[in-house]
């Protein structure tokens, strides 16, 4: 398999642990170099965030386990970069 | 026949295989150097995704026929720069 | 645990101690190089500031203390980056 | 005469050849580093494709008539560049 | 304390001293390497100026003793840096 | 006099010659580096072209010459840069 | 006092002489290194432009005096930096 380079998830998660200790759960999992979590809505319960992960060798199924670990949910991989080089979206005319 | 340096494809393909399944399936083949995919738009049985392949000589039958092999089809091809420099479009005033 | 690289705070404070003590105050913390404060809201005795804090490893713990000294209070974490490399939120179709 | 840098041209195209193609026979002209061509309208027989093409010295001559053996008509250049350097149309308030 | 590396005060001055008395006289103050003012707002006997000050280690007290001397007043501090690096507000999803 | 660096025009020209023409003839003249013809503008019997022109030391009299030569005429010269150093306009709030 | 480093003014001119002549004649002054003049707006006898000037030790009076030769007056001087280094404007949430 070629290495993920970067994600991005879309995640509904409790409120504790907060996203700064999520972002560092996940952060020191093997072939991640940094991770960005933001707040995109809060509810009373729950909050649905965005994160960003950037790695040499992501591991899909360990960010997975990570995330559910803490309660949270994945609702969906809304980017994937694959390969040898970190590859961004083309802005086109949609 | 000269070098395809990148394409940007519209992809209608099934939920499986995963984005990440399908990022990391394309970014092995010859001349590709990295994809990346984007979801534009999910439906009941299918997702309407956005793929962006970079390489120094991107075959474009070997790709047609891995996202064939995955149950997905291409609507159309959007983007394309060929040659021996990666040329991005010019903005102009359409 | 990984290291803190970034974090934004939604913070409200009373008009003193002013942004520039806080900022000052903030900036020596251990771990912290540097400390943005801009403005949101201003309110008859309160005013809602954003902090953007960057460092190689801020210790959450000790900012919120201080900002809790100051007399003001931590609304919300709204972004946060971790790891070994500073990670931005990639721009995505939301 | 001096040397063409860049063009891009307003072509109306069928469908076959594809855009693939088109990229392809053009940037193995003489002259030409890069061909960039995105799809700007489809319709049932033809599509507007938008060709950006980047050289040291562009031989205008051969593109059309390279863009005419595929069956396609340039309907304008909508912008050249020309001389020792490659210059871009300075933003200002239209 | 820490450094004070740019501040953004809101100002309101008579329109005498200029807009570029007034900057040079700042900027020559220690600690400051630079200073823009741009004018926001004229009415008949005053203006409003935004200040960008700059440096490696600003003296507040200084710059609004400068700012009272030329008759003018500082109706806000907008945004400060403060530390060892000069950090700048994180866009977010406000 | 001092050294025009740039120059943006707005011209009326007839169909023919093309804007390559125009372009590979104005980017010979001396003290030109490079220039950049974009259409605006498309009538029956003319065209309203935008031309930015570089170099080290521009003259505007021989360009307006040879703009008449081929049968255009100059609108205006929406914006001009001149001396050492090749300014550009600083966005303010107009 | 201490050096400016960039103006930009807006002034009401006649027709002539042109923005040519008269960036010629102001990017030849001492301590100026490029000079940017755009236009603003066109009416029957005169143009308002925005005249932005950079150097490394502007001489507004000497400015002010050339550009009163030729017939101009300056409206207002919307934006200064002054200093050892050219700050810009920090963007802000005004």
């Amino acid at each position: 398999m070629s290495d993920l380079k970067r994600l991005v998830l879309d995640v509904l998660k409790p409120h504790n642990p907060s996203i700064i200790d999520v972002a560092q759960q996940l952060s020191v999992l093997d072939g991640i170099s940094g991770v960005n979590i933001s707040i995109k809505e809060v509810d009373q319960e729950t909050e649905t965030v965005k994160i960003t992960i950037k790695g040499n060798s992501i591991d899909y199924d360990l960010v997975e386990e990570t995330i559910r670990e803490v309660g949270a949910v994945i609702h969906s991989v809304d980017n994937v970069s694959a390969g040898k080089e970190l590859v961004d979206e083309l802005e086109t005319q949609d």
